[in-house]
């Protein structure tokens, strides 16, 4: 017998047929023998609903307000799920975020889990009960409620299952698995049967949108076996573990991400220091800078080029006009129309010629690249955000997947 | 500097605007160096709607997941309140039924409160904080989430003035304080300034509905200052305390209740026992008895009538249909068509004119009496129920109301 955590998301409890259709996942799952602890979201737009509610009171409300608001769309769902187990002839009980013993640092909206007390949890299951669990929420140390923000039930079932050291957290969703590249874009793609962490990791931070960074990197640092699979079709999905036995593929997947601005500060003199002061400048004002480029200097001057994600570029921009006397620049560039394309694989760090064929694909497809950057097992590159779907296509052509 | 808890039913926090009414109402009383604890209920339909999705997936859910569900109608309108209360710019906190402390028994879905654990209640208003404390809700030794019943808000906020032992318990609602008689149907009606505990039990009983009996037996017992007043309206309502001023009124007010059904059990012997066979039955099968009436024996024989609420006329029948044989009642009747008119007043008790008064009332208005009930501080008659209004216009106008 072992036990199982299973995720579903808002949109697979959207209405009373999803909930059952849950419901039936869930209890084939249990009557095969195995113990089940369920982690749902709030009913699809429960959440926007809640949030236009709370707008048309109050434009900025505290954020603490707001947990207690938004906390009671999984509050919902957990009660609805619970009931049609409970139809179905199951025992099951519902429990939320602090019921689980779901503790948090106090950064509402955003907060991050720092422990669980699963003794609830356990005597639950202990009882044979289905345990449904609210995802996104829980309570900080002056028992207040806190949310997770984005991703956060995916992080909520991978804490539990690391807690309760489950033998597998499914994470059902509206896709059956992660793809080689988005299927809706590249017909070619192919859905992996298996991805190690890193690989994830790199692919969800590029926009595959599949699973939450956080709940990659838990799973990581826990070694919790993690399975994306489809909440509509009964099949295989993709497992996500530490170790990946197709090796043979260099490259595991293509994705792309426009959620992206460039900016450049051009003509800064070439000497030391001037990287520092704009950098450390951004860290301040909390603006994360992914890809760095800076040309080499010519003439005494050099540019600097970097992107930032989409919604940031006002504040990094103000805060170089703030400096851009004292480092001398000539002049402040903002592209925000530029998209990233990047492949990642954990094969390529050994194979050189994994970046010269993805650039020779992209020439080939006339695309014309404003920046690169490589980590150990992904290669970057900035693009125009009008060439988008064709580099994509162009770059997953050049690789064999499946 | 006083402590005034305040409570709002749903109606009162419908909708946007509703909601900034009731946040200035409560500025304004905090503004006046007041500290202020408010209760509110789920927004209008909250509940309703919420009873409608969980029917649409199991129509007979278990009582427990019933109140996880309904209790998010109480913390989204906690959430949204304080919102409005910052927005006005004040300090405000909301608390949940389990965060404000309070401890019920286990009776899912009707749950009557244990006690209350004030610390975070006292700490918030230690701060200077306007308290947001959602009703109708609480927490189980088993930390299970568990509802009121009805009239639970009403209880809620009386529990914690005697908790917090505030000043004076304000139950704002979409009537102005209590009247002598329903004002829709008696034009003359008027509002009282005052009205005792006992007297406000007895119009509750009667059908008044404009407080929960529960929350009226709480505040006679820990001796809780009540004021009954309009949202809508700034102007006085009825204060509920132990001892009123006015007595020069003897009675003062007067209800009538349709919710309620005769039995008459026709031609038992004449002999002793029979009424404890019938009414001990009555009560093991928890069928509640209100008036009951036995005519003088004659012929060796005699009648036993009562009233039951409606509904639970069925329950009764079935029960002295078993025990018919065994005590030789010739015949059982049931009559629907029937209503209590009461009037109240504890000054009638030393004034053995008052029934006199009102059965005369009642004949020149042509009502026949079916049944007659008294007790130290009330007069109760059962009448056809197409007599209602006239009787209740007919024996209030026999009063002197002001």
């Amino acid at each position: 017998m072992g036990l199982i955590v299973q995720k579903f998301g808002g949109s697979s409890v959207a209405n009373t047929e999803r909930i059952f259709n849950v419901a039936h996942i869930v209890t084939e799952t249990y009557q095969r023998g195995n113990n089940v602890v369920v982690v749902v979201s709030a009913q699809g737009d429960t959440t926007d609903d809640l949030i236009d509610k709370a707008a048309e009171i109050n434009k900025s409300p505290s954020k603490r307000e707001m947990d207690v608001l938004l906390s009671t769309g999984e509050q919902i769902s957990i009660a609805l799920l619970a009931m049609a187990i409970e139809k179905l002839g199951f025992p099951v009980v519902s429990l939320t975020g602090w019921q689980a013993g779901f503790l948090t640092d106090s950064n509402h909206g955003n907060s991050r889990i720092r422990s669980i007390n699963s003794e609830r949890l356990q005597k639950e299951l202990d009882k044979r009960n289905i345990v449904i669990v609210a995802g996104f929420q829980g309570l900080n140390r002056y028992d207040d409620i806190t949310t997770l923000g984005r991703g956060g039930s995916d992080t909520s079932a991978v804490a539990i299952a690391a807690e309760l050291k489950a033998d597998l957290c499914q994470i059902y969703t509206d896709v059956d698995g992660i793809y080689s590249a988005d299927p809706r874009l590249v017909k070619t793609a192919q859905k992996m049967d298996e991805i190690s962490y890193d690989e994830m990791l790199e692919l969800a931070t590029l926009g595959a949108q599949v699973l939450h960074n956080r709940s990659v990197e838990m799973a990581k640092k826990y070694n919790v076996n993690l399975e994306v699979l489809s909440s509509l079709e009964r099949k295989p999905g993709t497992k996500v573990k530490e170790v990946v036995n197709v090796e043979k593929l260099l490259v595991r997947g293509v994705a792309k991400d426009r959620d992206v601005a460039r900016i450049a500060v051009i003509g800064v003199p070439d000497q030391p220091g001037i990287a520092f002061k704009i950098f450390s400048l951004l860290a301040q004002r909390k603006v994360n800078v992914d890809i760095i480029l800076q040309s080499i200097g010519r003439n005494n001057t050099k540019d600097i080029s970097f992107t930032v994600a989409k919604g940031q570029e006002e504040q990094a921009l103000t805060a170089i006009n703030e400096i851009k006397d004292s480092i001398k620049a000539q002049e402040i560039v903002v592209d925000e129309h530029v998209c990233k394309v990047s492949i990642v694989g954990a094969g390529m760090q050994s194979n050189p010629g994994v970046a010269a064929k993805m650039f020779e694909a992209l020439f080939e497809a006339g695309v014309n690249i404003q920046m690169i950057s490589t980590s150990e097992i992904k290669i970057s590159v900035l693009i125009h955000e009008d060439d988008d779907i064709k580099a994509l296509n162009a770059v997953h052509d050049a690789f064999t997947f499946n």
